[in-house]
């Protein structure tokens, strides 16, 4: 896809975006190689796919594997909105990402920082570098103005 | 897919067969529904695809998914020769599946008896019914010999 024009975490906020706009819940993830370059950026399509597992993450994950036409992604990063969940924690684990950086924290669903902490288990068998709360405040405030307009509704 | 010949574990096990003999790692699963009618049947393609997702469980939830037209498989039963890992665990939670019945316990990988012990979790906002260690035996057997041929080869 090419070289980005700003940060990663700025293109997966476009794609959270992006989301929010089409009526989904607003997460995005990005995967970067290990020059950077952008290799594939997608958003949460749960409800445009009617597919619970169509989280950003694993969409991004598996556009990632095809475009480098190869099953590991051991020399990426995958740069989220928000903390991956059980699922895409264990997805995370299954490509071999190399690197994970995400934005807010999710005490109720994330599976990284919380709850099972897939990365601190000895069953998980890949580790990725992990940084958390990269622009958290900005990340976090996409998903509680969704919310908030979902309630207002 | 019609009426289950045999118990839905002969019929998981019967596609982990036939996984091993395409050179997978052999484990098969299967969905019923509430009357027992199977849906989906499948097996581990992770090899075939080049996809480090393509577990057998995951590929039978989205046939299943796909064949019922709706996201949730919530009166459904899957039953997998193995215990999940802790992607597929989260996507069994994802997919809102009603039960789980898995065949051998994995003590390296399992996340539902095992590390992570995903359905354990508050974070895990649902909680299928488990039955684990059914035809155990069988089903370990089966992992066993591929793993055995394998080293031997």
């Amino acid at each position: 896809m090419g070289k980005l024009t700003g940060s990663a975490m700025e293109a997966a906020l476009a794609q959270a975006l992006a989301a929010a706009k089409r009526g989904e819940v607003p997460v995005g993830a990005v995967i970067t190689d290990a020059s950077g370059a952008l290799i594939a950026a997608r958003g949460n399509e749960v409800e445009a796919k009617a597919d619970p597992m169509a989280h950003a993450e694993i969409l991004a994950l598996q556009d990632a594997s095809r475009q480098l036409t190869r099953k590991f992604l051991s020399d990426c990063t995958l740069t989220v909105t928000l903390e991956p969940c059980v699922m895409c924690a264990g997805a995370i684990a299954a490509f071999r990402v190399n690197k994970l950086v995400f934005g807010s924290y999710d005490p109720k669903s994330g599976a990284v920082e919380h709850g099972p902490r897939v990365f601190a288990q000895a069953s998980t068998h890949h580790h990725p570098e992990v940084i958390g709360g990269v622009r958290d405040s900005e990340c976090a405030a996409l998903l509680r103005g969704f919310f908030e307009r979902l309630r207002d509704a």
